[in-house]
């Protein structure tokens, strides 16, 4: 195990992210943190990725804005009601209208280009292809096409210098089993922050699939989740 | 043919690019242009990208902000001295400083966002990979790599409405192959702007690698380049 490994981890403040981070630190890695302004409604996830960059100790910690809004199509970024229910069971099948276009490519394609200037080309994302919003850019075919095309793609892959490689450990975990791991690793669920229809005041909905998810991988754990939720 | 099928062209503003567009207007693509500013040096190119969609005509130009100069990295955006030379015999060998860490990818990327909003999975490139500077991310290669990730990536794609098309029309042509073909669809060329160090008027400095591309390009067809060089 050495410190001086430098790996960029996508950090969006949610709960996946917040133990990804933790993750690539245990194994050894020195991370350089990456969010995104990109004209989410729920701005407050930003907050909590400086929360959780400050808390768990990052390299830097640097957010790009970039306006995917003038593009449109997605709840997360246009005025389209965010569904809601009480229970995992009620999230619908199929691909929600919660997805962002090609989010998690522009995301990685960022992370890349960070990457190669930090001379690495480790990168961590925390994808989760099991308990998930059914994104296709979540799956692990999707995850191996990505790396494979970014081996392609610069002067330090090509070179052979810095192969690309995306981390991705929660591909196949639960979200019961991604907080366990967390909870191992000390990782504080409370600065996180998942919820898709946020308050001001930053107070969770309950009712997201994204809520939802959460709240169920904490009651597999015997435990409340520990963020505020909306009376 | 017809004129109803949407595509997103990126429009750099140089002599690629502005052939692609042609092309893919003859081909019967209603045309999406899209350009970044990007913390390029040379955003004289950004003016004439603008000039471009406007002479030949599109469905609408966007113009993205990206700032990747917080990641550092290459001559094109930090202050490093762009290399310059007499003749294309100088154009170093390997991948030159004037590369931009994972450009194509980003651009890509975006592009591949707007295509979905705009429903179609059509995305044009200049990309070149005879008559160009060695970066990694303009080989067949890497176009093929893409376009496969691109696949696995959004909602459109999985659901097999609209399966991802990079269009890569200069792929295998030579710099005077592209300008011959530009000119049998009636490009402007004296409204394009490839030069990577260009004077405060926009007047080209001869010599990059990029200058010295295109100048042999027209030089083949008989003819002078109809930009405007530096004395």
């Amino acid at each position: 195990m050495t410190s001086s490994r430098p790996a960029v981890v996508l950090l969006s403040g949610g709960l996946d992210s917040a133990t990804v981070l933790a993750i690539a630190k245990r194994e050894g890695f020195s991370p350089f943190a990456l969010s995104f302004r990109y004209g989410q409604r729920h701005a407050i996830e930003l907050a909590a990725a400086e929360r959780i960059a400050r808390q768990q100790g990052v390299e830097r910690h640097v957010t790009l804005d970039i306006d995917l809004r003038q593009f449109g199509g997605s709840a997360l970024t246009a005025e389209i009601a965010v569904p809601k229910g009480e229970s995992v069971e009620q999230i619908g099948e199929g691909i929600p209208v919660t997805y962002v276009p090609a989010r998690n490519t522009v995301f990685l394609s960022f992370a890349l280009a960070y990457a190669e200037t930090l001379g690495t080309g480790h990168i961590f994302i925390g994808v989760n292809a099991l308990d998930y919003s059914g994104y296709p850019d979540c799956r692990p075919e999707f995850i191996e096409a990505y790396e494979r095309m970014a081996n392609l793609a610069t002067k330090a892959a090509v070179e052979g210098t810095q192969p690309v490689k995306i981390h991705a450990p929660l591909l196949h975990l639960t979200k019961a089993q991604i907080i366990r791991r967390g909870l191992d690793l000390g990782v504080d669920y409370s600065l996180t922050s998942s919820c898709y229809d946020p308050g001001n005041d930053g107070a969770a909905c309950g009712h997201c699939d994204s809520c939802l998810l959460r709240q169920k991988g904490f009651a597999e754990n015997g435990m409340k989740d520990p963020i505020r939720y909306r009376a």
